[in-house]
């Protein structure tokens, strides 16, 4: 049910056909033009001039498909140049740095990833680093048709301007980071920030464990936890952007503090700090430590075993809200809940039992995040590669004089 | 950020269009041509064309406009006509059965509410004292343009065939309300069914406090809490229609036991019941116990108020959760919260600003609901008239005939 809609005057038919062919390349990977057809619904002769508009703009190869041994001419195959566009993608993460360079077609160039101690870090040091950490990476690399810089953050960030109104585990409150990185990296190009979960979410549905889900959950424990939803197919990002924070729901109105000065949010009963302190481990210990209790559980230590069912049961109270909430097809469990799912799998689910209505109960399944700790950084780049996809065509006019040259 | 698009044929473009000029016209009301180019984003001689085929359907028309005073031609007015399409609105609440007949445009030609005694009846005597208002309205009523039934229910129902999965304040359980209503009412147009705070949202987002707003939460307090969420101007249903069941929301895990079989719902905090056990009067009163209550406040009872603050404190702990998951610009009280937000007003902010991310908490607003007890009626016509405002080309096509016989 749609409330509103907008007309479309002819001009812009083309455009929209251009985004949902480049769109499925770029998610799907090579297709023949017959699957083209199939998936977007437009006929075969419109296909094939939009194909020769991409071609010609170096976005797209096609290549004659081999026989198919059936009826019929073979159909050519048609697949994203991963060099003809290409976008820088950082994640700001909690424990760790990373950068990548990601090709159209999600084709991952280049990736690093530097763990840095825990802490608090000036903004003008993170963005120093990352600055420091493109240059090697671009230096080394032979892409150079960038199209845009996408981030991921550990905090609550206004899309559109970047601007981080808080990040409790970073230590920071109202950065204007969106202008400390375009200054920092000399940007020439369009960045776009986001929050880590809203984007490890995007990532695990285009690239990972929710293909084809148009209704996940996706939940990322870390330090903090993260929620990234999907609804109906899109992101929910609520007004500004600030949507999806879900380790903040009110799940034991007399719990403990919790960073964002409020109390008994759902962080505070399934966070890694609320693990290691049952576990009677050092909280802030990180990776580390959550391994020395997983070694302990699979060591049968009743201690550990019982802090992964305490974490697993309160995973389940605030998961079945959200189910309640959402109707969720999936649940994919990131970070930290991904690594724990197998010990505390069966708590989580007999809360869900008790706790969810039937009807959506019978409808989710709960399952691991596939792209681990990169899901962020991978959703970053989609998020750069965002605005080309919406619009292919306004992206393809400045480059009219590279396709007459081509074509020449 | 969408995630997927589907291309479009030339020919789906004309369907698109009148799809956006009669939203336009049902929800905004008379407009002139030169707003609907505004708002549209279609040319002159689109809109004048589309219009046409409108006219001669008999769904719009269109009066000349006083001149303006200003330079160029007066614009002619353009109206939905309420004859040319009629739906048939039910509303199966807890206390009450009501019936409506509304018209293109959300003309309200009749409407009767019933008041029945709580407790459960049996889903045969609903759907026979529905089937019998229902005569009534129409007997007395000259429109039979009738396009479709809409529903809404205080239940949660799987919106593709109307099966009610589960309506605890009714007593019904795996109900298959859209079959019975289907042969009471001898139905030959499509029976749509939703659950009422749903269609509260939208009927509220289209006609009442929440216009023009994208992102809004609606929630609504009986004897049970509702939820209806709309998410970037589209109402959130989750996979099979169950999501926005936001009064099962674990809000104190140790808390009382919730007529869904869970434990500590948000609804046993925050429910009618909650106050009239906490104000010291008979739970299960209704409408004139609750009034009891405001009246005791009024006359400065310390009882009723200490019991509304509760409320109002338990109310903002939930909302905290729902504004930091959704965003959103609008929290729309409606039912009991409506009724009783003068004096809950407070508490419920001192827990939104206790609780509430401060970004989410500066941009969102709590108003009461302005639609009152009728707006799930109403947004079950909205509902009704959906697949005409979605297609208005593949309706317009059956009634070829009439619109011929009209301009003959």
């Amino acid at each position: 049910m749609r409330l509103y809609a907008v007309g479309q005057r002819s001009e812009t038919v083309r455009r929209a056909n251009l985004s949902a062919i480049l769109r499925e390349l770029h998610t799907g990977g090579p297709r023949s033009r017959s699957e083209l057809v199939a998936r977007t619904g437009l006929t075969r002769s419109a296909i094939r001039g939009l194909i020769g508009e991409f071609v010609a703009a170096d976005l797209v190869s096609e290549e004659r498909a081999a026989p198919l041994g059936g009826p019929g001419r073979p159909s050519p195959l048609v697949r994203p140049n991963p060099e003809g566009a290409v976008v820088l993608a950082f994640d700001i993460a909690v424990d760790s740095l990373a950068v990548a360079l990601v090709g159209l077609g999600g084709e991952v160039f280049d990736m690093v990833r530097v763990q840095r101690p825990r802490g608090h870090s000036s903004v003008a040091e993170v963005v120093d680093q990352l600055a420091e950490q493109a240059a090697v990476v671009r230096a080394r690399s032979r892409h150079d048709a960038l199209i845009g810089i996408g981030v991921a953050v550990a905090g609550v960030v206004r899309r559109s301007d970047g601007f981080v109104a808080m990040a409790p585990n970073l230590g920071w409150r109202d950065v204007p980071l969106g202008a400390a990185l375009a200054r920092a990296l000399e940007a020439t190009v369009p960045i776009w920030i986001a929050n880590e979960a809203d984007l490890g979410a995007v990532a695990e549905l285009r690239r990972g464990a929710a293909i084809g889900a148009d209704d996940i959950l996706y939940l990322s424990g870390e330090v903090g936890v993260g929620g990234g939803l999907i609804v109906d197919g899109r992101p929910l990002t609520g007004v500004a952007g600030f949507g999806g924070e879900v380790g903040h729901i009110p799940v034991n109105p007399d719990g403990a503090a919790c960073q964002c000065g409020s109390v008994g949010c759902w962080e505070t009963e399934v966070g890694e700090e609320a693990l290691l302190r049952l576990a009677g481990h050092q909280p802030g210990g990180g990776w580390g430590e959550v391994d020395a209790v997983l070694e302990e559980a699979r060591a049968g230590s009743t201690i550990a075993l019982g802090a992964l069912e305490e974490v697993g049961r309160w995973l389940g109270i605030g998961l079945a809200g959200l189910v309640n909430i959402f109707n969720p097809r999936l649940v994919v469990l990131g970070g930290l809940f991904g690594r724990i799912q197998p010990f505390v799998g069966s708590a989580l689910a007999a809360e869900l039992d008790r706790r969810t209505l039937p009807a959506s109960r019978a409808l989710v399944r709960v399952v691991p995040a596939r792209l681990g700790v990169d899901a962020p950084l991978l959703g970053a780049a989609e998020l750069a590669f965002e605005p080309l996809l919406a619009d292919p065509a306004a992206w393809l006019r400045p480059r009219g004089a590279v396709a007459e040259r081509a074509s020449a």
